[in-house]
């Protein structure tokens, strides 16, 4: 193994995970946050509410009311003067229901010098809900367009005119207050309308199409869910603004300053990586290959979530299968490494946050007789890199943005 | 389909073409051609080798010798003061040692003010070469390592030292005269030994080394061929200055230049793609879909040669599927494209070159009841492509030095 390049790794994912933690995304955000002259009123919702919200506090003394709505067992200790809910994700519950009824209570009735302050991270979809109609009713519309094959799109244009919160319904009902929304994504090319089924993003849909697509299957509801559905969700939310935070986007950023500070120039291919793992590792070995011929230090960035088609029994994760599958192709390439590692601290099943291997790996490999084709089509990255240590564990993070892989390319 | 980007793309084409036919490389690498003051000598071998006589006897009036060594048919017309020879490919025939024989009756007895002008290209293991030992005897060798199993670079190790010019050794009878090579690549990262199996580069394996493999697999052979095995063959060239022409590199290169004019900033992401067709697309994509927020004009290119993996039945080839398989990815994605094309202007069994997709291929395709991912599993790119009028057709080019897969990012 090269010691060196193996240092450089462990010091960029460091840095780079530490620049997506919940509390670091928070506080960097909140740089750009000017609460008005009146109240100043907290809501967080979603997987990494408490965390967000904790950070939130230390920066902000000054706040009125607030509440976190988050997952059972995710509520990890008080924080002065926010009330602190958990409830069902991923199906909603009463205690959804309810925590969100107090949110909806806080943020009504404010005037424009008031200011809430939204923390919303992935899981939200389910435990920040309040539906117009009965509980019952809506699990059974549901049921309905599940079973008629009604795509993704059509079921949240249906179920959005639902619910009293999301399609951007939560920000229309704290109106006239300004929302300064601060959104920690976990979905590929942050698409605010669909992260916890965007509560404080204007809504694209139209009543329309919601009312053909319950046509069109020929939906069972009451009268009161016909009525919904003809009405209009917001298309414009002028006291709403967002700041997405804690992103892939940032991942790779953190990764990208990191480099540089070790003298590597940095280059960003994407945060949009989604194809399969190992083709992505032959990609970026290419990449390797052909760069290393310009002589300098130089990181080549690519962020996203890759695939695994499973063809074997071994164990593994996308990032050790995108590792190990760039050996081959750096192999015997002075000072050149390629890794990847999920931001979780849990690459699939296992204990390792990813993989890392350099131009020694493939002959480490050969010498103990692992070869790597054979243990790619057996998803079986897992041992063969424990037993060249290439093995990247990290632990636990506290977030989840997505993966990042990297291409190092040393002087020699 | 967005016209405008697709007649950049057409003349992005046409220019990376032009670049890479062999007359315009070989007259582009003579410029570095300053020949002694003696003879110069004129050796041509491989399928490309009587464009490039061709070409370099127009740049060079003064050629006292000279011959152009090709496969059958290859030969288009008479070149002044050259002789024309065909020969069998891919396998060698008595045509091939003769001419080979001539060759090296050509430059032997040359003195160091002499000059031999070498062009090489694809094909050239066949075409050019003259066995030490009878030509039965070396069919026979091949086939018995054939049979054992050997690789390919076994096979080599041992199949140079049975010829008279393989592993550098034409250019060893051609010294003290200085040899001018120019070689058309068509192998990725133009590794200099084994394309046309390296009449004028060092040979790294040692006669060690192909000892040890005819013992390893129990060779049966006469004791000339012991003898020959033996005998090391060149491991410095001091005669020798290689110039590597029309090689994907150059195709990439003129493709950026091309990009540059038309306003594309280029960015050169590789010269060795060698990954699965249709995930080389996903990737290029997810790039277009990362930098299109860039709002700037951009071209990504990376060229190499991708594999496909038969799964269906269709009629395609693997430019068509990368292209086709990024059409996902940048749909709606306004004034964005991703083409690939071979350089032979052939792609797979069809008469396309390659394809082209953009922001409304996906529902162009859509419209005509296509889905790309069972298009792509039927392998059947070339009907679909067709259907959205984004095939790449240029007919046969008269060069093969791979493919090049290009994202555009127009301005909006």
């Amino acid at each position: 193994m090269n010691k060196q390049l193996r240092a450089d790794a462990d010091q960029i994912i460091k840095e780079a995970l530490h620049a997506v933690l919940p509390d670091e995304a928070v506080a960097r955000a909140l740089l750009d946050f000017h609460p008005g002259s009146g109240k100043t009123i907290l809501v967080a919702a979603g997987k990494a509410a408490w965390q967000m919200a904790a950070a939130a506090r230390k920066e902000l003394p000054d706040i009125d009311d607030g509440i976190v709505i988050t997952k059972y067992d995710h509520v990890i200790g008080e924080i002065e003067g926010i009330k602190c809910r958990e409830a069902g994700h991923p199906v909603p519950d009463e205690n959804s229901f309810s925590a969100a009824k107090e949110a909806l209570a806080m943020v009504e009735n404010l005037s424009s010098d008031d200011t809430v302050l939204f923390l919303l991270s992935g899981g939200g979809s389910a435990l920040f809900e309040y539906p117009m109609i009965d509980g019952a009713e809506l699990q059974d519309i549901t049921k309905q367009l599940l079973k008629c094959g009604a795509d993704i799109v059509e079921m949240n244009t249906v179920r959005k005119r639902l619910s009293a919160i999301k399609g951007g319904q939560f920000a229309k009902a704290a109106a006239p207050a300004k929302v300064f929304s601060i959104v920690l994504s976990d979905i590929l090319g942050d698409p605010l309308d669909m992260i916890a089924s965007g509560p404080a993003y204007p809504d694209s849909s139209t009543c329309e199409q919601a009312l053909a697509i319950a046509k069109k299957y020929d939906l069972k509801m009451s009268d009161k869910a016909w009525e919904l559905l003809a009405k209009e969700t917001p298309k414009t939310l002028d006291n709403v603004e967002s700041c997405i935070t804690g992103s892939v986007r940032e991942l790779c950023s953190a990764a990208a300053r990191s480099c540089k500070a070790l003298g590597y120039e940095p280059v960003f291919l994407t945060d949009e990586l989604s194809c399969e793992a190992r083709e992505a590792g032959f990609f970026l070995s290419s990449v390797a290959r052909t760069h290393k011929k310009d002589g300098k230090k130089l990181a080549y960035i690519a962020g996203g979530e890759t695939i695994v088609h499973l063809t074997g029994t071994g164990l593994g994760g996308r990032n050790q299968e995108l590792a190990l599958a760039a050996a081959p192709g750096i192999s015997g390439l002075k000072n050149t490494a390629v890794f990847s590692f999920g931001s979780d601290g849990t690459d699939g099943p296992t204990d390792a946050a990813g993989g890392y291997v350099d131009e020694d790996t493939f002959n480490e490999l050969k010498a103990q007789g692992l070869d790597v084709h054979a243990v790619l089509k057996n998803n079986d990255s897992y041992a063969a890199l424990k037993a060249v240590d290439g093995l990247i564990v990290t632990g636990p993070t506290g977030t989840n943005v997505n993966d990042v892989a990297l291409v190092l390319i040393g002087n020699d």
